[in-house]
């Protein structure tokens, strides 16, 4: 028998909590039996979402939480006050190897420190990065840190380059992930302090398969499979490019609504716009993980729906099996 | 009689250098009489490509100028060291009033390094930005500094957001614009260290519309007019957008073909999808001009052909005529 993944799953965060979530859950169970949901949050409101559904009971349990993080609270404050939150209780689950993730779509800012101090750092681990797939012409690029810790240092950046690799290889199975640092020109003389500063760290580095800068304009084209910055970048490049995605796809459509002709074309190449959009919709990777901690915690959109849900949910059989973290202790903090 | 605005042009700088530069610098003469070109730059290669085209010979000038400045060398050595390059011979022209503005698609980084060492900051100026205009749904929006001044302190940012209120204001024609400033959350409490510091600046100034924080993902949708960064995250914000839009298209384009249907709707939807292009297209927008030098530096793209060229040196005629270095020495430089 193979080996049940047991995700505690926070029902009351994001736009969509609960009911989204709680769908997502059921979805998720249906389509796997390997998978476990603890749905963490109040217990009268979840069980009368789960009553619409049908599942194997043994694979859903509520876990009952009485309180509630808010987006717009201070996340350090949320955290050490509301000891009985879903996402306090739900992190203390992977904490206490109850559950072998924590999954959410909650206050961003409350994940990544709640991930840092409820479930904890890998001894050894500086910071624990958000590591999120970003889709590309070629496949997909992991984008790390893309949005944990702001004002980061070389020696950060080069445990996101180890850890980033390490993901992509065993989790996306990328062999030799290519890994860059993003820059303001390909030229090692470019680019802030910051960036100066960790390059000769990466180049020196044999544990990753270091090729150089990478600019902006390149990341979309799939040129490296690890893209290293801090997470103040990293936050505007995947922000900027959901932004602009959208943008430019309600303009082309705007633009082709204003002739006869542009309707009757729109109307044929709808349903090959849709699956091309479909590939570079970011909701298709999942959540994204925040990588160096004592468990699994994974970040999903505030906006996500059933769909984002199950897929992050499954995801994290994938996480499992690869073993991440055993990999990040031996490969990482061996060094120390 | 309008004034004569004088432009000294780079002719050997950018990849499409000296054909397409020379062609867009006889485009513009021919299209406004109010404008002089110097070309600088080497006489017989000069005179080669100007021998192909009519124009009016007392609206150009060819100045001979032997050396060149490569993008492979360092922008501080080929600015000290080649006098005689198209470049510096260009600026000087600008330093010693000749010229009113110097236009070049060469090395970006000597662009920077001699604006600001061969023409000259404004006494007060604390650094000179790049100011790009990024084309939105509502219009155009100014990324500053988009590339200039790696490692940005506060007091800088706060000048920026100043010169770009003025330059929107006088250059674009935008009523009050907005000012913001691009961070990870719109709270005033989230951002790394350098937008923390910089936010109460920019909500203190009484001479700006600042509208406080922006995101990444909001920047194409034109919710701020001026929207401030350091150059960094500028750079990214600039050619991520530039690499996706031509990704996007390209994919979209490929995903039309892959289906009858969707090469007849590609061919009824071509129009307006290129009229939509079009406005999305930042060469449409000219160079970027560095603001807060002792006269006009405006770097185009390296890429940059005759169109684009033309579009500069006509632009610079908004850029005399608003007087904008005369704005920025009475409300920047006043205050000190």
């Amino acid at each position: 028998m193979e080996k049940i993944v047991k995700v505690a799953l926070d029902a009351m965060g994001g736009d969509n909590a609960p009911g989204e979530i709680v769908k997502g859950a059921v979805d998720a169970v249906n389509e796997n039996s390997n998978i476990k949901v603890y749905l963490v949050g109040k217990s009268p409101r979840i069980h009368e979402e789960l009553k619409k559904y049908r599942y194997k009971s043994e694979q859903v349990e509520v876990v009952n939480a009485e309180e509630e993080i808010s987006c717009d609270e201070s996340p350090v404050e949320a955290i050490r006050k509301k000891k009985d939150s879903s996402m306090v209780v739900g992190m203390k689950m992977v904490k206490d190897q109850t559950a072998d993730a924590f999954v959410s779509a909650g206050s961003s800012g409350a994940i990544l420190v709640g991930g840092q101090f409820v479930v904890g750092r890998i001894k050894g681990v500086k910071r624990a990065p958000l590591a999120a797939l970003m889709p590309t012409t070629k496949g997909v690029s992991l984008i790390i840190d893309s949005g944990a810790n702001m004002d980061a240092k070389p020696e950060y950046l080069l445990e996101f380059a180890k850890m980033g690799s390490i993901y992509m290889e065993d989790v996306v199975g990328v062999r030799k992930p290519k890994v860059a640092i993003v820059n303001v020109g390909v030229e090692e003389a470019k680019g802030n302090t910051l960036v100066k500063d960790t390059f000769p760290l990466l180049k020196e580095c044999s544990d990753i398969n270091f090729t150089g800068s990478i600019e902006a304009r390149d990341i979309h084209s799939g040129q490296a499979d690890v893209v290293v910055c801090d997470a103040f970048v990293g936050n505007v490049i995947l922000k900027l490019s959901e932004g602009l995605s959208s943008t430019l796809m309600s303009i082309v459509k705007d633009g082709m609504m204003q002739s006869l002709r542009g309707k009757i074309g729109g109307l044929l190449v709808k349903p090959s716009l849709k699956k091309t959009l479909k590939r570079f919709d970011a909701s298709e990777h999942g959540g994204a993980p925040l990588l160096g901690l004592n468990g699994l915690v994974v970040k999903m959109h505030g906006s996500s729906k059933a769909k984002e849900t199950k897929n992050a949910i499954i995801q994290c059989i994938a996480f499992s099996e690869a073993k991440i973290n055993e990999k990040i202790k031996e490969q990482i903090v061996k060094e120390k």
